[in-house]
């Protein structure tokens, strides 16, 4: 089992990649983002964008579905179970540029902080940074995220 | 068309609400957070959340789907059409309480700051406090949310 202890800043996973087409983008949108440059080409092409773009929230959920893939893939193949990795929120997300479809992200995680919580002593947080890059190498999404981890318990040694 | 000038601080909208079901709950997860804790009743029984919750990206996708409608609305009965709305990101989301079967989340925005961009004079950003209240009065999320939006073209006015 890995702890909060066991994770040291700097700690680096490479969480694959996710590649956007007309119809999961647009399926995506229909269902939580139905405004015009996400859902219809036509009406894209005379927005801000120029044409078809995915939603804001599919990039993000697009991350959050290739990490719990990472953390499942650990657990089988190296028996890198995470302890606990629930999450308060996260801090300062930013969509830098458009995604379209055809595109290719490939998202990355590297913990930057790791905070001792003085109301909960049994646990800290760990903060990563969480990129995902396009295919030509421009950085189109990052944001800080943060998960619940329990400390090790005492007298218990990392594997 | 509404632009950044005509949107004070304070200006509040009513985002309506959205209800948690066993089955959006499993549904929503299965394709972007597929964690025990959201997708099988029964594992959840034995997570630290003692039962099925929420993914909390389905607790953020819920308030875009309810601020898309929002917006169309006021666009249909009021003739309020807004002026471009594009993020460049969010700040500090807080997932702060479990969401769970059977609760209503009440969304609300309320306009908190607005920032003039230097490097882009005929452009504003306005944040807004975003809320997600449940049917006990608890405040279980939040966040600033971020929109560029197009200053008035000089010799308009407000309609």
């Amino acid at each position: 089992m890995i702890y909060f202890d066991d994770i040291p800043i700097g700690a680096f996973s490479d969480l694959g990649r996710y590649t956007f087409t007309e119809e999961n983008i647009i399926a995506f949108a229909k269902l939580w983002d139905p405004q015009p440059f996400h859902i219809d080409p036509d009406a894209a092409k005379d927005s801000m964008f120029g044409g078809l773009v995915a939603s804001g929230w599919h990039v993000t959920c697009a991350w959050m579905k290739l990490m719990v893939a990472e953390r499942e893939k650990a657990a089988k193949e190296r028996g890198a179970v995470y302890a606990g990795g629930v999450s308060p929120g996260f801090l300062d997300l930013k969509w830098r540029a458009p995604v379209r479809p055809g595109d290719t992200l490939h998202y990355t995680s590297i913990t930057v902080e790791k905070l001792d919580l003085q109301s909960r002593p049994t646990f800290g947080i760990l903060r990563s940074e969480n990129i995902g890059t396009n295919q030509d190498g421009v950085k189109v999404f990052s944001f800080i995220g943060q998960a619940f981890m329990p400390r090790r318990p005492e007298g218990t040694e990392a594997s």
